[in-house]
């Protein structure tokens, strides 16, 4: 099922400490894809950023270099001038425009890239390029997490089979400075990078931009689609075409699965939690509040099915609602209601909460409010170990 | 140094779990004082705020009684009737209007507070209100607080001595909801109410509001201020007097204290951290949004040098700004620089940070930009611990 007209390589060139750990990924277009993606809002972004808000202007990409151990940020000039001529190797091992080629880096913040390693990574990973699946180059994007993200679905397009493939790394790090989210999308069908660009700002708010581990945004963040049009369908320009919405929806899909793994591989997480906010105005807002507040987070790993905490959460947001009308359903059951807990059996939901995946659902009962889902994890001692236990 | 005029006793009613701990305090003013309050701003409101958000429309108090243990938040309408009935108890004991008392409750939500052992634990405080100190009185509306928070000051107004005497409680529970911070001021200077609460706004931003353990607030938050005059001085009135400036300062200095307290004994914290953002558009939001980033507080108490975590925290706070032009001093030592880290000794700085109180300065070289400290603690594993370890 993996897209046609793409192939991929992940190898190890010696950027992350730990032995054998792949380092270096390319994903390469045979022929010029339109692209999409979404930069990082921190103030403080890598040069790999900047470099790629510069090609993507072009709206055409043929590859992506990414490496990991190393997020090439806060290294002033030098860090540009590295992120660019990372782009002009791996142009000219594939002989492509320099314009073309994006680049992606995650790691540690305000250490200079290692070029020779760099050099000898693309030129090896440009020698086993391959079309089956990205396995390998999802391998070498990770940092710490602890499995690799990938999916490949396939869908009809006007009567055409078109294929589309995505891999994500999250929330952790070898030599931890940040989480540092990297996705990168690829798909045989043909889009205007227009329209595509449009498509990909619409799912990366429910999908991507609706997902916190610990609410620390990276400075490397990004998310790329590639559509290089292989799989022959009309090229899908008309925003408000059956084909458009067939497309949004896969590219939707394929989002919200790699977002919700990078949720469940959270440092130190032992569940995926989903809180659902219908009903309030300013939904996404209060949901971001609960899905980040400390308490909520710890009560969560401690399965206390501590309502108390959620709704102050809610109240802290900033958003005004009438607490008497708030409704809260932890793990299906339903502990708040009307402003008063009810008669719930404690010990019988917190044995719910024990599941791998749980549901919150808060509905300010308002009506013509909002709805918004977020996904997060638990705040476990492993968070703690994760990050503390390291000297930059 | 205990203000003259008023009296203070603290009981055990049998509220909290810990036989022997003491969980109901009363502060008695002799005469009528002046009152200034500030009250959480969280949508869900205890039902205790809401009362003296009525009563503190006289500007004059007599009374304060104080429970520990249970919240009283999110009972519906007995909840409001039992705030209610605790001020009209207080009031037949001590003798007083119903209206000039305030009431605070700190503890566990939504369960209904235990009226016959308040009733109990108001008569046995009235019959033991002593003039000398706080002590008792701080001791009895401790949570999981590990030490108490007590100040007295003194000093001259007009050429009248004048004292000014504090308690608060912090960030804990025996049975955790939420952190919930109460702070209870007396004087026994002479001051206008309506000046008394201009005052009160002013320090409180720059003192209790500037302080963050976990980012969430309670729905119980409330400090106030009583002022009864017995020291003699000429009422102060004219808020650009000499008498206001030294008496607004000395308010300053005790709230200062009291929420660094509050601070340093942050659930599971091993250190105070004060955050100081200088030459920067929204200074204060900045500071914040360092000091509520898990990774930084993570950092903190893992002692690592991790200069990346707090600009990678000022740079997602919304607020624009010139990493190039940024400072950053950890513990005494720039770290980093225009932009790049400096060439500092990572171990010592480390070593450095092992201290009990540490401070970190952003500067972002902004002429006319503002300046802003919050004062917070580390995120430890006790912390995690504290929150998780508990079933409602």
């Amino acid at each position: 099922m993996a897209p046609k007209g793409f192939a991929t390589a992940g190898v190890r060139c010696g950027i992350k400490r730990i032995e054998g750990r792949k380092d270096l990924a390319l994903i390469v277009a045979e022929k010029d894809a339109a692209v999409a993606g979404v930069f990082t809002t921190n103030m403080v972004k890598a040069s790999c950023i900047t470099l790629n808000q510069e090609h993507i202007k072009g709206g055409r990409a043929r590859a992506v270099v990414i490496n990991a151990g190393n997020a090439n940020a806060c290294n002033g000039e030098r860090g540009m001038a590295d992120a660019r001529r990372t782009a002009a190797l791996a142009a000219g091992v594939l002989g492509v425009p320099e314009t073309s080629v994006f680049v992606a880096s995650t790691g540690v913040i305000g250490h200079f890239l290692p070029m020779d390693k760099i050099e000898a990574g693309i030129a090896d990973a440009a020698a086993c390029l391959h079309g089956d699946d990205g396995h390998d180059a999802a391998e070498a994007i990770m940092t710490t997490d602890t499995f690799s993200k990938e999916i490949a679905v396939e869908f009809d397009l006007d009567g055409m089979t078109v294929r589309m493939g995505g891999m994500a790394k999250g929330s952790g790090m070898i030599e931890p400075n940040m989480a540092t989210m990297l996705a990168f999308i690829t798909t045989d069908a043909a889009v205007d990078s227009v329209l595509l660009q449009t498509m990909m700002n619409r799912v990366v708010r429910a999908t991507f931009n609706a997902i916190t581990v610990d609410g620390d945004t990276s400075t490397n963040d990004m998310c790329l689609v590639l559509a290089n049009g292989i799989a022959g369908n009309p090229v899908v320009t008309d925003a408000s075409s059956h084909d458009a919405r067939i497309f949004e929806q896969a590219l939707h899909d394929v989002c919200l699965f790699l977002a919700k793994e990078i949720a469940r591989d959270g440092e130190g997480a032992t569940k995926l939690v989903e809180i659902a906010v219908n009903n309030m105005t300013g939904a996404m807002r209060i949901a971001k509040t609960i899905a980040n507040s400390p308490l909520v987070k710890t009560a969560l790993f401690g399965n206390d099915p501590n309502w108390g905490r959620i709704l102050a959460a809610a109240g802290r947001s900033g958003i005004p609602f009438d607490p008497d009308k708030v409704t809260i359903t932890l793990a299906g059951t339903s502990v708040f209601a009307a402003g008063r807990p009810t008669a719930f059996d404690a010990a019988a939901v917190s044995a719910k909460m024990k599941a791998k995946e749980l549901q919150i659902v808060v509905d300010g009962g308002q009506s013509g409010g909002e709805t918004a889902t977020v996904y997060t994890c638990d705040l476990s001692y492993d968070y703690v170990k994760i990050n503390a236990d390291y000297h930059t």
